[in-house]
């Protein structure tokens, strides 16, 4: 029997090519209209119209993030229904893991200070940017959150001899990093040299990195954030780099989104800001329908899911 | 016996008084005075005021490079006075390898592109710079010269997941990459996304990266240079960025240094300089110190020197 694939997703002409062949021998509802008699929602769906909706099986967001989704009345109706919700965090993982590569090393290596003066007057600040710039070997970065993506970063940080200590929820061995709980987070914020937060937009995680957090890290610290603006005071991470004891800010995420022009983060001293492209690359939206396809495989046949969430 | 240690070099306090402690018991005659009683010259030391020293037996230069001592006169000379010639490769291997590992994250992930944004009309081009972003996963990386910087590149690399081959005049097996020789390069230069030089500058390397062998590469393809300016044809690579076949350069080093500002390689579309800081960061000079300390203790001892290039 056929399955009924609703998705509100418009993607450029190979990703829908893509589409057609992936849910070949299914009907494909597109557009984003009425749920009700579908058993797949491939997209963003509202969790209002999810439950609503008693033949959904299955969710699939295109997305890393499941905020919406991520409530605990939603949760509770979802697992009632013995409903499986996914995401594309694969699809994801490895270029956010490779932007927050690209941001430890740029700012360590004085890159975005060169074409500041690139764009400036030219100078050739040598002297300035080799003094200013630090060696990543021996330092030490907390990961706040160690989903998919920072145990990539963790990988792709491992030939740099860096101390890395990751906080998560539940704790476990990890051959990569020290995994510690968030309680023992205040012993090891005067430790870091490097700040790096995935953490997901919850209850929890609201302005988690605080005045406080913000000012326990070691004098010249930087702080990275590919998680969520929401998980950051952003008042006081202004403040903190104004007194440079925070040594810089690099976001892929703000709050709101786009920052305003006129907004202060904008031009804080030493925070930089790139406009939510942390995990967005050329074939991303072919990526994301292969990645659907093969959970779609795997639902047909009746096997585990990638990147299932609930 | 105490040694006589020449040396030319001046260094902030902290790395002079370093520099006290590793010469101590011998006598250090620093400013850079005439070398003709000294039997270890530290620094930079003329090679003809060398070979006008009989007395001098092993020169320690306070650099990578060591392009003065690359001519056949010189190598001769000194071979013939079974004089030892030492550089600092040890001190600069693991900055200039994270200024590349920087400057190839960097691009692929569109950092240049985003501070412009910021520095700009603070526009937020978030699909733009998503669109435009490439994962590196899979891509192939070709190094021109497989030194001790580019076989460290290739370590911090691995974890990417990229193709990696190097060319090189020994051919010799390696873990990491495959070992071409130059007249291979021909056949790998179109497979190459990013073209990686790390050449010294001597007679055979001026102007190899040139029009053919740019024009060979992937079309989009990135060039990367930390090793001389020289080794390139600069009117060459602006005209490949300016028909766009060049995705992008990332130049540490360029001819003459500093680059005027009003030279065109400033604003050749999407290329990108650094003021010649891949080797440097804060602690560099206690670090030259340090190494230069722990050779002359092997020399007194008789023991292998570190970094011996003749």
């Amino acid at each position: 029997m056929k399955l009924r694939i609703w998705t509100d997703v418009s993607y450029p002409e190979a990703a829908t090519g893509l589409r057609r062949e992936v849910t070949r021998g299914q009907e494909l509802i597109a557009g984003g209209g009425a749920l009700d008699a579908c058993e797949v929602a491939f997209g963003q769906p509202r969790p209002e119209a999810v439950m609503d909706s008693p033949a959904v099986r299955w969710v699939h967001l295109d997305s890393a993030g499941y905020e919406r989704y991520d409530a605990s009345g939603v949760r509770a109706g979802l697992a009632a229904r013995g409903l499986a919700l996914t995401t594309s965090s694969s699809v994801y993982r490895e270029p956010c893991a490779e932007h927050l590569l690209a941001m430890i090393t740029g700012l360590a290596r004085g890159l975005p200070a060169a074409l500041d003066a690139q764009r400036g007057d030219r100078s050739w600040p040598m002297h300035e940017i080799r003094r200013t710039a630090r060696l990543l070997a021996g330092q030490t970065v907390v990961l706040l959150g160690y989903g998919a993506i920072a145990r990539r970063l963790a990988e792709m940080l491992a030939p740099l001899g860096m101390t890395l200590v990751a906080v998560r929820r539940r704790r476990q061995e990890d051959a990569l990093a020290r995994v510690i709980a968030e309680s023992e987070l205040g012993e090891y914020l005067p430790l870091a040299d490097h700040l790096v937060s995935t953490l997901p937009a919850n209850a929890e995680t609201r302005r988690f990195v605080n005045a406080a957090r913000l000012g326990a890290l070691k004098p010249g610290a930087v702080f990275y954030n590919i998680g969520r603006g929401s998980t950051v005071d952003q008042e006081a991470l202004i403040a903190a780099l104004a007194s440079g004891r925070l040594g810089a800010a690099y976001l892929d995420v703000t709050d709101p989104e786009p920052l305003p022009p006129g907004h202060p983060l904008w031009a804080a001293p030493n925070c930089y800001i790139t406009p939510h492209s942390a995990g967005g690359y050329a074939t991303e939206k072919e990526e994301l329908v292969r990645h659907f396809g093969e959970n779609l495989r795997r639902f047909v046949a009746g096997a585990e899911l990638i990147d299932r969430v609930g």
